[in-house]
């Protein structure tokens, strides 16, 4: 246990502990990055994972994120875990307002860890996981999750409850006890809890209370059908679509099958009827998984004040060796989502704000049977909408983050002979998780035009397949020069019709308007 | 149907009516080509593609495959396509006969497509397709699909039954209607061939006969399981090994399902009780894969004196475009394997005289915990086994065809945390057939130490996991400094035991041997 020790020698309760100049050299170092995304939300610096407390509160949308800002200092090398806090009138420029929530009581002093948000009356209602350990001096360290609870004002200052919400760990389950997402449904307010079983098996808890002080335990959510969770589920989240009822949630240590679940961690979903929230009694159909990229986990929606889910996650580096560490970063939350559910499925789309981004458009109609230039050199950060026809044999091939030479790629292929989707990243740019594969893949039905649709930033594309019905989250790390797009088509001829809207970066706010 | 005129327009019956000088020119080509096999039967000239005819008759293996010699040739292209012949005391070293069977009768005129053959008596039966077209004055090609059938004598000459065997096409079938593999089951003699049904669906058609001049059309080999076999069957194969039926096939078209059916083209096999010879009826199991690779097709098999179930197969390039056209030859064959069946799976192991080829070994032990050069340079024809023992969180990594920085390498990689197999041929060398995927992958249970063998050529690998239980064919073309091997294990250590055979070309025959 000595390098647990180790890691938190340098344990601070507040970034105010930390010499300034520390910090304004670890802000600069990532200023030197290449990868820097221009209309995500993205680490300042250290790690950024998990959002948090995503709500809409005093005519702002609020959206935090754990951060771990000087997780990569050395010498010494700092812990710091808590939320940092961004609000926005239109989910599209977000105004930074630093950390908000720090390590500093004695349920959270080694990390507040995530939670979620909700308005109740006047004021935002937090809860978040407090993570402590206990028996560290007999090297023996035991985790201790809390789930704690705030208040926010108008002002944006929270102030923590001082007694514990719930107390873990339960009886019958491990420490890892973690991420409580409240929502609130009729007469009562209930949490959804990510747990392990002291069998290490993953599972959902539900909890309710009529005041938010005095919580009680409903139970598991008991899914009609046997399904591996793995060895825990992190980040539940259950809400209601329609008339059906939704839970996403997050098992890890998932096998690899076929080609599903090939990331180091997933995200899953059920959907069904309503739950039955007094008892946890769920009657829904067979898992899916949200996303088929490389880069996608801890996901959390919203309801917004006109009645869509949203949706927003962590468009996760699961080992953290990215190329941007060296600057002393990484990870960045994906471009806000729609949820809808069609077919028993839930698609995805961009949020419809989007369209505030954009700048000048390209468009046309094209066919194509050979490698040509669609769009040479300009800014990476784009909205592509394409209309693909192939023939019954034609191979498509779109390569966006090319090269002049079109010999570096994020390369997709429509194999309409094989009905099969591929995004292969392996010359993308700098390598990383290649362990994990360098393709992933989804079937399609190549008889009928596919629609593609590809917001891409500076280092991230984000593919949705047939209007969100399979969606591929990935981070990308290219070099300067891979501002192309080109096409190609084998065998036989594809028509291709483009839309392709350049993006303007995140604005800032101005004073007045804050 | 211009085009079809253009591609027969100097159609020739055999390769008598070629220049000599252009054959060696055409000979000339290959030599220069860095990519030839050592080990493995690959072609002469032009295309190889099928194996045919493998069988034992007058104390050697025989073994012929489809050869298409003048494919490449241009100013004229000429148009010859038969069977191309070799011998073997070993199933190693094979005696090149050259041109066996050549397109020269009104049956075959357009092809000696493929076949099978069966010793009977004293001589070799052969069954095999003529192809044939008709209606071609009238722009209205239509395939006329003859089965034929020819003797081979003691001196390796062929003499065609000039009376068609089968004559086709069928009613309710089309004219692809191709590939007959004869066996002999008690009192009959037994032909599977592949067909396209009127409905454009592929199917296996089983005729029998009491003297092979006059066959009986059974019918369709009915499964007791539906099941999708593409708009076509090719190169169907039966037969018995232990107590069950084996029906291996070639389903064309099959989309991609998961890590399945990746390639352009697939091979799949049935097990069952024994089918019913007298109706078809074969009662089995769910469709298989036979192999996971990127290059494997048209295999067939034969009982050797010995009672081994062997098989071969074309080491396939599904397009033709793989970089050896430019020296004018494409295709191999895979090196034979032995089948056997555990657990109602086909196992495929390379055969056990591949010991006779080798000549040094290195073997060894090691804990692997970063990169590491594990071979330097040498020759790329080995036969390497491993036994892999992962801890619960490590990932290995095997890489082949490595250049001595290990920027370019096949390679393997099996991840621990996913259960996950993959082979990863994008930095193998020169690509190609990218637009199918550049990796393969299985599942596999990491939690026993893993046996993985690869039978390396100088362009080619055949990777066996776990015994054989899966196995992947394919074709790679590295440059001439891509001869090393590198391992790595990420996360955390994996333990290697290792025993890396050299091994010999195929020998040259001497003439007292013959």
């Amino acid at each position: 246990m000595e390098n647990r020790k180790k890691g938190f020698k340098n344990l601070v309760k507040n970034l105010n502990e930390v010499p300034k100049s520390l910090l304004k050299a670890e802000r600069e170092k990532v200023l030197h990055s290449p990868f820097r995304q221009i209309f995500h939300i993205e680490s300042k610096m250290g790690q950024l994972n998990d959002p948090n407390g995503f709500s809409f509160y005093n005519g702002w949308y609020h959206l935090f994120h754990q951060s771990f800002p000087l997780k990569f200092t050395t010498n010494p090398n700092y812990f710091e875990q808590g939320w940092h806090h961004y609000k926005s009138k239109n989910l599209i420029d977000w105004l930074d307002l630093g950390q908000s929530m720090s390590n500093d009581t004695k349920f959270d002093d080694y990390g507040v860890y995530s939670g979620s948000a909700l308005q109740v009356d006047s004021k935002l209602f937090i809860i978040y996981t407090g993570n402590s350990w206990v028996e560290t001096e007999k090297d023996q360290w035991q985790r201790k999750p809390t789930q704690m609870g705030a208040w926010m004002d108008k002002d944006n200052k929270t102030v923590k409850i001082s007694k514990p919400l719930i107390n873990g760990p339960l009886q019958g389950y491990t420490g890892h006890f973690r991420d409580p997402k409240v929502f609130r449904i009729n007469d009562f307010y209930y949490v959804v809890i990510g747990a392990q079983r002291e069998d290490l098996t993953g599972t959902t808890l539900l909890f309710r209370s009529k005041d938010l002080n005095e919580w009680q335990k409903v139970g598991e959510v008991k899914t009609n059908i046997e399904q591996n969770q793995g060895y825990m589920v992190e980040c539940p989240d259950y809400f209601l679509l329609g008339n059906r009822g939704v839970l996403i949630f997050c098992p890890q240590g998932l096998k690899t099958k076929g080609n599903h679940f090939q990331n180091m961690f997933q995200v899953c979903y059920f959907i069904g009827n309503k739950m039955d929230l007094a008892t946890g009694a769920f009657n829904c159909l067979a898992m899916r998984e949200l996303d088929n990229g490389f880069n996608f986990y801890a996901p959390q929606t919203m309801l917004s004040p006109d009645g869509r889910r949203l949706l927003t996650a962590w468009m996760s580096i699961s080992n953290g060796n990215d190329p941007t560490k060296k600057y002393g970063y990484t990870g960045c939350l994906i471009f806000p989502r729609e949820l809808t559910i069609k077919e028993n499925r839930l698609y995805q789309q961009p949020i419809q704000e989007i369209q505030e981004l954009y700048t000048s458009k390209i468009q046309g109609k094209q066919e194509v049977l050979q490698e040509t230039v669609l769009v040479e050199k300009g800014s990476n950060a784009r909205d592509i909408k394409l209309k693909i026809s192939c023939k019954q044999d034609s191979v498509f091939i779109f390569d966006i983050f090319s090269d002049s030479k079109n010999e570096r790629h994020l390369r997709l292929i429509i194999n309409a002979l094989k009905n099969s989707f591929i995004v292969n990243r392996e010359k993308a740019g700098t390598s990383f998780e290649d362990e994990f594969g360098t393709e992933r893949s989804c079937e399609i039905d190549s008889s009928q035009p596919i629609q593609l649709r590809i917001v891409q930033d500076i280092s991230s594309a984000e593919i949705f397949l047939e209007d969100g019905r399979n969606v591929f989250s990935m981070r990308v790390f290219p070099s300067k020069d891979q501002n192309y797009i080109f096409v190609n088509s084998l065998n036989n001829k594809t028509t291709l019709e483009y839309q392709i809207n350049q993006l303007r970066p995140m604005r800032q706010y101005s004073k007045d308007e804050i």
